[in-house]
C-alpha cells in the first residue's frame, strides 16, 4: 500500500499509551477515593446529548464557536458535550422525586470543544465532575463543595503553597450592578466579562472598556473599590446580596480548618451564565504558573429547564490536563510500575507446558505474561527485562514432571530451582 | 418556562444512575483483573478518529449505515469510533518499532452506531477490546486470545454450560472458494455472506440463495459437507489452507483443559472484512438466549494501513449490553452495595462540629456522608435510612467537648455513646 494513513491522533486530542494510561488511571482512583469518602456516588451518561440542552445556558463561547454539534442520521440536533453540568441537570430531573436528597453525585466523562490547542488546552479532556443537589441549606452544601475542592490537592500531598481556592458570589456582582450603578440587565452581561478580563489586561485598558461600556468614573471607582478592598469593602456594604452568606461562608471555612486554602476574590466571575450565587476557581501557586486549574458553583435554576420541580445545586468540573500539570509541575504524583509478578519463558516443542503453568499460576492470583513462542530463551530473557520484569520463569516438561520451575532473578541474575508451592510464597511476600 | 426540555437520554443510549454505573464497575473490574493476570495493559485513545480509517476495512455496513461521522469546523472529514481495531493498529503502527513485542493491550471504550436499538443493541455501548500484537508463534496467541475469551466469563463463575466459544478459520473458507468451487475473489464476500445468514433463514432460502450466487448443485453439496460434518469434513480435506492450522489449535486448546468450552463451528464467518485467520464467537448456551455475546479473530494486515512495517495481530471486542444481559440471565454478577460507613446528623446551630467530626473520619480512612443542615433529627435518620445507611452518628458541642459520639444503629434501634477511637474500631472490624 503506498498512501499509508496517517499514526497520528485527531488534532488537540492525545492517546493514552501503557504508561500515560497508568498516570491516568492513578491520577482518577486517588479523585475518586476523595470524593467517595465524602459520599459522592458515581454516574455516567451518553456521549451525545440534544443540542438543545445546551442553548439555554451555557456561555455563548463554547455553544457558537466551540461545540461539537451535528445533524444524526434521524434529522435531530445533536451535540457530543462540551460540558457535563446540563447533562447532570437532565438526569437528577428524571428522577428529581424519588432521588434521596441531597444528592451527591460525580462522574469523570470526556467532554469536546473546538479550541485551538495549547498548554492546558486541548479539544478531549477528561473532567471530574461533583455535584451537590437539594441540601436543607444552601450555605452548608457551598461549605462541602469547597472543603472538595481544597481536599482534592490535598489527597495528592498538596498544600496551601501549591495551589489557593478563590471564592466569590455573583449575587453580590449583581447587587453592586443593580443597587450600586444602578446598571439596566441587559448590562450585566457585558460588563461581568469586562471584570472577568481584568487579570489580562492593564488598569487604563480596563477602565475605558468599562467607561465605553457606559459607566461613569464614580461606577468604575466603585467597582475599583470593589475589586481592591476585599472583605474591607464587603463589610461597608451588607446591604449588597450575597454579603452576608459569603462573609458567614469564609467564617465557616475558617472554622473548619481551611482558611490557609480559600480567600475572597472579587475578580472572579466565571463564565457560564448558569451560575446564581457561590463562584470559585482554584489557581496554582506556583510564580511560573499562577493559572487556573478548576472552578465552579451554585447554580440553582438550571434544573428547572427540565422540570417544573425545583432543586438547589453547587458543583465543579476539575479537567485531567491542567490538573495532571498541576501535579506534575509540583511533583505529586509518579507514574506507577506495572503491577506483575513474573514472565514466562518457553522451550521448543514444550510451550503447553509454559502455557498450563501459566494458567495454574494465574488461578492462585499471580499476574503472569508468557512469552508466544518458543523462540531463542536469550532473546526471551530480553524480551521481560524490556517489558520491565524482574523475575522469569521457565518449566519444560521435565521440570513439570518434578513439580518444580527453574526462577530467575534477571537483576542479579541467580536462577534456582523452586516448587510452584515456593513460588507462590516469594511472590506473596515480594 | 414554560418549554421544558425532555429529560430522557438521546436514543438508543442509556443514563447511568449510580446502581447502574455500580454494576458496570464491578463489571469492568472483573474484566480488568482478568485480562491484566495475562499482562495486558489497559490504554485509550480519542473519542473521534478521522473517517479514512474506517473506510479501508471496516465492514460496509458499519460505513454506509451506522457510522456517525461528520465533518468538523476546520473541514475534516471525521467519525466518532464504530468500533476500536482500527485505533488500536493506529497507535500500534506510531511507535511500532519501540514498543516491546509481544504487544498485549486491552482498553475499554464506549462506542457508536447508528443502529435501530434493541435487545442486546444499542447506538452507545461500551466494549473490552484485547489484543496482542507481534507474537513469535501465532498459534500460540490464537490460542492465547481464545484462553482469554474463555477466562473472561469463567471469572464470573460461568461454565460450559453457560457458554460455547465457536471457532473456524477464514483462511479455510477463503480456500474452499479457491480450490473447491472455483470461485473468483470478487464472488468471495458475497458467498460469505450467505453463509453468514445461514442460522438466521431456513435451509432451502440458504440453497436458494447461494443458487442465485451463480453455485453449481455440486459446490452447494460441498458447502454443506463443509457446514455438517465438522473435523471430519477436514480430516478428509487436509489439503485445504488453514486446516492443520486449525486442527493443531483445537489440540492445544484440549491439552490446555478448554475442551468443554471452545468447539469448531464452519458456520462461523464474522462480519469485518479485516480477518485474516482464527474468528470466533461466544455463544449464551441459554436455550432461551442462544444468541453471540462477543467474538474476534486474526487481523494480519490492518497495521499494513498505517504503517511499511508489518505485525501480526489477534484479538476480540466484547459489548457490555449483550455481556450484561448474560450475567444477569445466569445470575453471575450482582449490584454491589455502595461502599459506605456512616451518615452523620446536625444538631440545629452546631452543624459545624458535624463537619468537623466528618473531615476527622474521613483522613482516617471512613467514607462518611453527612446531612447538609439542621432539618429535624428525624427526618436526618429518614435521609440516612432511604440512601441505605445502618449507622447515623451525631456529635453536638457536649459530645466533642467530652471526645464522644452518640452512634444509632438504623436496623436495631440501639443507640450509644462511643469515644472516636472505639468508633474507629467498630467500622475498620464490621
Amino acid at each position: 500500500m503506498s498512501n499509508l494513513l496517517s499514526t497520528k491522533p485527531y488534532k488537540g486530542t492525545r492517546d493514552f499509551f501503557p504508561e500515560e494510561m497508568r498516570f491516568r488511571t492513578a491520577m482518577f482512583e486517588t479523585l475518586a477515593k476523595t470524593v467517595e469518602s465524602f459520599g459522592y456516588e458515581k454516574i455516567d451518561a451518553p456521549l451525545i446529548e440534544p443540542l438543545d440542552i445546551y442553548l439555554a445556558k451555557t456561555s455563548e463561547e463554547i455553544v457558537n464557536q466551540q461545540i461539537y454539534s451535528f445533524v444524526d442520521r434521524g434529522e435531530r440536533k445533536v451535540a457530543i458535550r462540551p460540558e457535563m453540568t446540563p447533562t447532570v441537570s437532565r438526569m437528577v430531573a428524571q428522577k428529581i422525586r424519588e432521588l434521596p436528597k441531597p444528592v451527591r453525585w460525580y462522574s469523570i466523562p470526556n467532554l469536546w470543544r473546538y479550541e485551538q490547542p495549547g498548554k492546558g488546552r486541548l479539544r478531549e479532556h477528561w473532567q471530574l465532575n461533583c455535584d451537590l443537589f437539594g441540601a436543607a441549606n444552601e450555605q452548608l452544601a457551598d461549605l462541602e463543595i469547597l472543603q472538595l475542592a481544597c481536599e482534592i490537592p490535598i489527597a495528592f500531598g498538596a498544600n496551601h503553597n501549591d495551589f489557593s481556592v478563590q471564592v466569590n458570589n455573583r449575587r453580590i456582582l449583581n447587587s453592586i450592578f443593580e443597587k450600586k450603578l444602578n446598571l439596566s440587565e441587559e448590562k450585566w452581561p457585558e460588563v461581568a466579562r469586562i471584570l472577568d478580563k481584568r487579570l489580562k489586561i492593564a488598569e487604563s485598558e480596563f477602565e475605558q472598556m468599562l467607561a465605553s461600556a457606559g459607566l461613569s468614573a464614580s461606577s468604575i471607582e466603585l467597582l475599583q473599590d470593589y475589586l481592591q478592598n476585599g472583605t474591607d469593602f464587603l463589610q461597608k456594604n451588607d446591604d449588597i446580596d450575597g454579603v452576608p452568606e459569603l462573609l458567614s461562608l469564609l467564617h465557616n471555612l475558617e472554622k473548619s480548618g481551611y482558611q490557609n486554602f480559600v480567600q475572597y476574590a472579587p475578580g472572579i466571575v466565571r463564565g457560564f451564565d448558569y451560575y446564581t450565587g457561590l463562584v470559585f476557581e482554584v489557581f496554582d501557586q506556583n510564580p511560573e504558573n499562577r493559572r487556573s486549574l478548576f472552578g465552579g458553583g451554585r447554580y440553582n435554576n438550571l434544573i428547572g429547564n427540565f422540570s417544573k420541580d425545583s432543586l438547589n445545586a453547587v458543583g465543579f468540573g476539575m479537567g485531567d490536563v491542567t490538573f495532571a500539570e498541576f501535579l506534575k509541575l509540583h511533583d505529586l504524583l509518579k507514574t506507577p510500575p506495572r503491577q506483575m509478578h513474573a514472565y514466562i519463558a518457553m522451550f521448543e516443542g514444550e510451550e503447553l507446558n509454559a502455557i498450563q503453568l501459566a494458567t495454574r499460576l494465574r488461578k492462585s492470583g499471580l499476574n503472569i505474561e508468557t512469552s508466544v513462542g518458543a523462540i531463542k530463551l536469550g532473546k526471551q530473557f530480553q524480551e521481560a527485562e524490556t517489558k520491565g520484569y524482574n523475575f522469569v520463569i521457565l518449566q519444560g516438561s521435565t521440570e513439570a514432571n518434578n513439580n518444580v520451575v527453574q526462577l530467575k532473578n534477571l537483576s542479579t541474575g541467580d536462577q534456582k530451582s523452586v516448587s510452584e508451592a515456593e513460588l507462590l510464597t516469594i511472590f506473596k511476600n515480594a
